[in-house]
């Protein structure tokens, strides 16, 4: 375990921090690190704030869980900052974040990564499936982000999920909430079989739960792109799409996934949409559920 | 059927299109229009500027809609602009309405109406109510609307229905969602087994496919007042009503209507209430159904 | 009965009044009076303009409450406008509070406080008690409440549950919807099991039910802090916590709670954090709902 | 002196009330009142709002005024609340104006109207005129609003103007701060020479002394309608208009006014374009200074 | 003369048009066109959404302007909708400008472009120079825009006015209102006596006639970023600058340009930003006034 | 010179850092420091996320000031976070602040505090009064703050400068821009010839540089309550006065103070209350003008 790496890592330290995070690294950590990029956004931009944001609006929540009955208190965690991504083309930053997870890994620590548009979990996915080859991927998004190329651009937003299946293989990925996107992109989520559709928390639970068991038991990496939340209840994201998600169905499906979480992303945060500032407090709660439980999974899965 | 009496309507065509409409009528097109009024509006104005932020709105959608599988794409559809309409009293509105639907009506084509306030319906329901005399109205609404006159006004918004029925008559009537209105309005409404209140999706479902059934087999006319929505999820309208339908009820009463839709509007959307533009988008996703669904059942229902 | 001690309450009657209220009190009357105080917010301040917006807001509602078939306009009520309440330390606040609580029982009416931040409540359960002396309380809120001090304060808002249960006793106190606190906090809810976590609300029902039985017939004050709502429907409140309550809940736990309700407040409404003003709606419309039910249960329990 | 044409006015009082002022009439007073009237406006409604959102942000300026060294706790002043106006065609607002401001005058009283839009300014002229037969009229505006009719209708803000120069004639009224309108409003407002347009704060008080020393010693009305400002410092305004006064030149232009200023106005306030809610402050601001200025220049008048 | 070039010219056309503006293009017609194009911005995105906010917003201008005492109606102006750019790096987007600003050019229009940020200008400059080789560039703006490169990009917005002089040379530029760079920037636009600081309004007129008279008899190409203007007054801008200019700073200013601009533009707009809509409202009037400007300008240049 | 002293202030770094400080503290150093009160707001509160939006609102800001040719890459400059100061009375914070300010004179750096109510000046002044006893005070702000004490409390805002006085002596001060109280206050300003009234900027500025000559020369602290601006240019502050200062008013004036200034704050920013974040841009640049003006003026005091 080495801290070497991380020392090459460009990261912007000028902004808040995450709660009672520290902002040293410490091995065994879940870091956090922020990805303030928005290049590729097709409509409306401005989640290169969303880092910054989820850490402001941290102040409003407890440490503790009572969904969880577990307390950051309890655990080792840290906010590294911010990664210093040209805009413009994605790959610089894609090929940025794949480093600074690298690192991480290295140090031993456990990424937990704030973006910016979904196009930054490229990196970070490919970074983790390095370390756990049989990685499953987990999105939780109102889109599929199946597009090959979008805009021209390989690296798209709207491209995620084909460049992350590119590394993990197209039957390693369950998407949950989805309901916007083409006819062909629906018809091979159907024919993968990796498809929650939004439904009745019950009915998602054990679509989850059947589809994770069909595909064994392996290190998970979950990717939570904001707007799989209902936009009426979270309207800070870029490409609102009705018919989403509540809270207790993000807490159910969340529980229902088994303690394998190796990393995890919160994505797709466009904070200035949302002038109540809540949005973000959305943001910073998925982010503070998924610390606790990488805190505990990740360690489990080390042994 | 001819387009010479569409040729009188004064339409503006200065604004956005929706989606990826064309702007040229076509027969048997689904024809968007809007209808910028609020000149009867008694709390909070500014549902003239609904039409257009629908169309600026729907660029965050895709054409295809997984809910019914169908997509825009594969029909024929255009949007023929806003209605020239003056502020003031709503009589010369509601007149200008009625011309332009029945100009619609007599080229081919399937009314889909953007409003504006909720009296915009009342000349669009008359003129689809003289080509299909056994018309059923179902109503999707916050707010019974029922009274007979209001602020001295006869074609007020919280008249419309009273308005609507003097022409279908008051057992062609089911109203969805009603939540807020005086003890006559629901003693009313009880009376003549038309309301379906908000409560449970299967309950609702089911109480609006017995209210259909009692009634015959009919054409039907959709009016979705957007307050029908929880404000919570749906904040831009200018009399929000806590206790609202979300999206999935939306959808599985939408769902529940069977295959007669045969002229729709959308109404009461005022985008300067919502300044996260997600009530817009809502808005937007409640047309493009319509739409799709026009597209199939006013065309079976014309054979 | 005398109207004596209500002379010498400080009361700024400038603004405006909720819907058709009079000014003027009557003996038996449901009284509404406001306390805009927010010295001991923490996070997001604002809650000073509560009761004038939620005053502004009642005039998008219609007088009759279809949920409980009740009418406004057949209960006698007046809004007697602000306390003068200094800013800085709470203690003179919670005095004057209670003072007029107290003159205001002692004229025979009926208390419907708005806040104002949660700490306004101290003074009203207080006054109240001393009428009512095996009052039971029962709380709608996200947080605990149940800091013994905090930031150096005896009567924060982070303590008012604290502070009440001093009067009524740990077992008198039910808290429903409280998904925010401390590990401690946690415990001791339900240790006490005086805890109705957010969940379904057919078993909140039932858990709200089985904790009122377990605690006797007895007078009821209900205080809702705005905050059990979730923040995605109501996000005007100084500290939101996603996984809260919809309007459908409130409803149906209000419609639990046996007709024994003699007093309540709504508090922690800060109407400028939500530009749609739907929150303030919602806040107008649980005042109205709490209205309807003083006018009756009170009654009944004079008797 | 009679108070008894006023009690047939209906009033409205469940507002606000304008700084420290009682809400009861008195013989001299300076006598606010509201008018939330928009049924014409062509743009951006919401002037309906403005008289309450004066009233709340008055709470904001002291009583003192500096630029006058006079105070309002020295003057008799008092707000008796909101006209009660029907929506829809502007004929019966007009008229109840005209009828409120003559029962003002019988009583002695000096009239401070709050809009509202610009039309309701037609009905106090005709009152003050009927009283003061050789009254000028001074108008702070961007627009001249001087069609003859728009939009069909003989009352609309756009021809207030017009409405109020058949009253008083055309040469008695001067134009300050008028910057959009028609080649004919212009060389209209050039042939009469009664345009002071936007300029340094000098060369403007120049014109206008010279305007009003053409037109001889008459009473004055000044009629200020809010977006003679410039949107920039004055957003909550429904024509915002580049290129208006800042807040000196009003103080300035306001101060070159001789001491005859019998009744006077301010109008097209529209609070909810403005979140920032200065908008609101400036108008109240400007509502003090006009109150301090009738307080004294109408009494003299009077003798 | 050939309109056969702008056939080949992507064009989006759903949306809105500025003002009465025909959609087709006609010889001699001020043409405007839309860059939606924000790939480079460094702080606030959101100036793709300026083109058609402008657009809507025209509609509360007059057509007559009455400090040029000319009126669109007038002249000839098509809108042709929003070039078809696509999003990440800016070198496409330039070509692209640059192609349909010579078909433009080619078909004997005039080009009136609205951004979009600032890099759209490059393209536009560069096609207006092929045509007007001894082209004078005059720019309003906060910021000098000389970087070299910026964030590793070469047509950054920061770098368009470097990338301009690449094509008219260091002498044929003028920067107005600047007040944002570093030394070294400063110390170049002193170096060639091409700046005008913000200052009083008669001192920068005649440092510009100064300026303009320095370079001989050129034609001019203006271009309006509009942080030129004070952030107070115009906010809806990535890159706010205390300082800036106000409206009459800028009429003045644009008086004392002679009668040569060839063409012009519009950018940095980022209407999102601004909730009060007046951002947009200044942009649609400058807009306006260089249409009018243009208008008589160009027309005279050709013969 | 010492930082033990500093070592036992409690200061919270999880905030973000003005523009490029450091966060450790350097000998010599202007140093930056929040504290982020408002316990005794009277109207608007949310001055406690003032120093927060300040440092990141800097970010847009260059670090060179054309206007003074300075740049803050040739100074030493850290941002020490925010004190953690307690809300409610507001003594304790004055207490901390007094003991924060001491503690950064002993260690040889020149403070720079950013607000925060206006309360919060009152340590700070008392501190750097103890280093330099004959220290001048010069206040920017639209309102005397002079009573004596209110709303029962002593350290409120609107009695800070009452309290200053109490130090340096009532001959100490010169007040800009004020335009708000009671008449007291004003006939008390007038009569010590220390108010420098809102009006032309040469007119300001030759009344300054008097009323400074008039008294010694001395050691200078500036403190700048943001509402001396304009509140239609700088709307973000909790008690808007219309009749501000703009940008050239301040720098001129700034610049009209001689090099003596040896501490400075900013305060009164209620970045809530402005969506656009211009008022915060505003107060970032009085922050970097202040600490470069610091940077030099302090230097030549010590030596």
């Amino acid at each position: 375990m080495s801290f070497d790496l991380l020392e090459e890592v460009p990261l912007d330290t000028h902004g808040p921090r995450y709660l009672e995070s520290r902002r040293e690294a410490g091995a065994g950590d879940v870091a956090i690190y922020g990805v303030p990029f928005d290049g590729t956004t097709s409509f409306r931009p401005g989640t290169r704030f969303g880092p910054d944001h989820i850490r402001s609006a941290s102040i409003v929540l407890e440490s503790y869980s009572p969904e969880q009955d577990k307390d950051l208190s309890d655990i080792g965690y840290c906010d590294l900052g911010n990664l210093e991504v040209p805009m413009g083309p994605p790959e610089p930053m894609v090929a940025l974040v794949e480093q600074c997870t690298k690192a991480l890994l290295a140090a031993g620590m456990i990424p937990l990564m704030l973006g910016g548009e979904h196009s930054v979990s490229t990196g970070a996915v490919a970074a983790v499936a390095a370390k756990y080859p049989d990685l499953l991927l987990i999105q939780f998004d109102a889109h599929g982000d199946l597009r090959t190329s979008y805009l021209g651009q390989h690296h798209n937003h709207a491209c995620t999920m084909t460049r992350c299946m590119e590394v993990v293989g197209p039957d390693r990925l369950i998407q949950i909430a989805i309901r916007s996107g083409t006819r062909d992109e629906f018809e091979t989520m159907l024919a993968h079989k990796r498809l929650v559709r939004p439904g009745p928390t019950a009915v998602m639970v054990e679509q989850l739960k059947a589809a994770i068991a069909a595909r064994g038991e392996r290190p998970i990496y979950v990717t939570v792109d904001l707007d799989a939340f209902d936009p009426g209840v979270l309207p800070g994201t870029g490409t609102p799409e009705p018919g989403g998600i509540f809270w207790p169905d993000f807490a159910a499906l969340l529980a229902a996934i088994p303690n394998r979480i190796v990393a995890a992303d919160v994505v797709e945060l466009s904070p200035v949409l949302d002038p109540t500032g809540c949005s973000s407090v959305y943001a910073a709660k998925v982010a503070r559920e998924l610390a606790l439980r990488l805190a505990s999974d990740a360690a489990s899965m080390e042994t």
